[in-house]
């Protein structure tokens, strides 16, 4: 019957709403990567997506929803900034599925926590989200308007670095990249454009770009 | 010791996260509206700001820091997002509190409620902040660059919707209002400008331009 789409936050059960454990909770299937299921007990059913099958399982979500259930699909961070919302009402859409039984539960993104890390107020800071968009080049237009810049990178963050040297950015061009942030072995650095194409970091980074 | 910087979200229980609940009940005092700290039971010492006395208290939030104590400042949504973050860091760099007793804590923010309840993706959306700001004619430049444009109005929505039809939009152009959002007396509506400019709504409204 309804849609649940449910932001979990950056990845750590700290993150969790209140609201996100009780939708959770009183779903009849749930469905989301293992990571994501993992942060909740006492499931009902629950089915586990991966990168390769996502497009499948979400069809089947929208399915599930429109044969009368109450579905939940889990989404890192905000459904809504660079999640799965997008692509769910994409299928939602082609299968009729009324968008009123689709509701959106906020989480908190990795951009949030990754500007609170570094205590930037985001309302002012340009936001650039490449993942899975080819507009990379979009980012050398607005990173000196005069704003700091944050930003989920497209392949990886030393790929964004090599593109940015390439293109003529300061090498001595300060960054922070926020690495698995609220997991155990989170990390915060501030250090050069130049040092990030040099190094090796997990795919799971949000990367600033100081103005 | 430390001073936190938490969000509580839109306004209710509901989107309080675990880290929040769990920051604020260890602080030993904590400072925020009577409206925020009513979100939690058990406190140690609270201290009430309003509207009035909020810089003296934020003033008061950092002293106590410096003096040893863990405090807590709770912020409405995220304290990056036009909140609080902003003006303690102003007063801590005055007193030189150092920058690393300041943890801050994310919180879902307005704007992402108003994104979820209207199922929109504001990664590729236009967010604007007038809260306090002079910069309203800044909203003319982009509510026609394709994107929809989801926006903390300065004033009040009214306001701001004569101030558009002032400058020349179409009295037509579809809004939509979120009224407190999370509270019992929620309100989401999709309407006409013109509309908006004719009536009133509470001064917590977040005002989406849809393109
Ligand atoms: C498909 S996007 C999803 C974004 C998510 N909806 C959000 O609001 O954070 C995946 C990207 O988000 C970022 N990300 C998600 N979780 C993260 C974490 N715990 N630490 C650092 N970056 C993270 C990484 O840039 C990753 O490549
Ligand atoms: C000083 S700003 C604080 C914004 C906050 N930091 C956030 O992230 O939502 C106050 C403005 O936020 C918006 N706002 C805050 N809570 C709201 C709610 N529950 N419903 C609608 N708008 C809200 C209103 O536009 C209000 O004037």
């Amino acid at each position: 019957m309804t849609l649940y789409i449910v932001g979990i936050g950056p990845g750590s059960k700290e993150y969790l709403t209140q609201i996100a454990i009780e939708v959770v909770k009183n779903s009849e299937v749930v469905i989301g990567s293992q990571r994501a299921i993992d942060l909740f007990s006492n499931l009902n059913e629950t089915i586990v997506f991966n990168v390769k099958d996502l497009q499948e399982k979400l069809e089947l979500s929208v399915d599930l929803a429109i044969g009368g259930k109450d579905i939940c699909v889990l989404s890192t961070g905000d459904p809504g900034f660079s999640g799965i919302l997008k692509p769910i009402l994409k299928i939602a859409k082609e299968k009729n599925l009324n968008k009123d039984n689709i509701e959106v539960i906020p989480g908190i993104s990795s951009l949030q926590l990754a500007a609170a890390k570094n205590r930037i107020s985001w309302d002012n800071t340009n936001i650039m989200t490449f993942h899975g968009r080819e507009n990379i080049k979009d980012i050398l237009k607005i990173i000196d308007n005069g704003s700091t810049t944050i930003s989920l990178p497209s392949k990886s963050v030393k790929d964004m670095a090599k593109f940015l040297l390439d293109n003529g950015v300061d090498p001595k061009r300060e960054i922070g990249i926020c690495e698995r942030l609220s997991y155990d072995d989170e990390r915060i650095l501030k250090t050069t454009l130049k040092d990030v194409a040099n190094n090796e970091f997990s795919y799971m980074c949000v990367m600033i770009i100081f103005k």
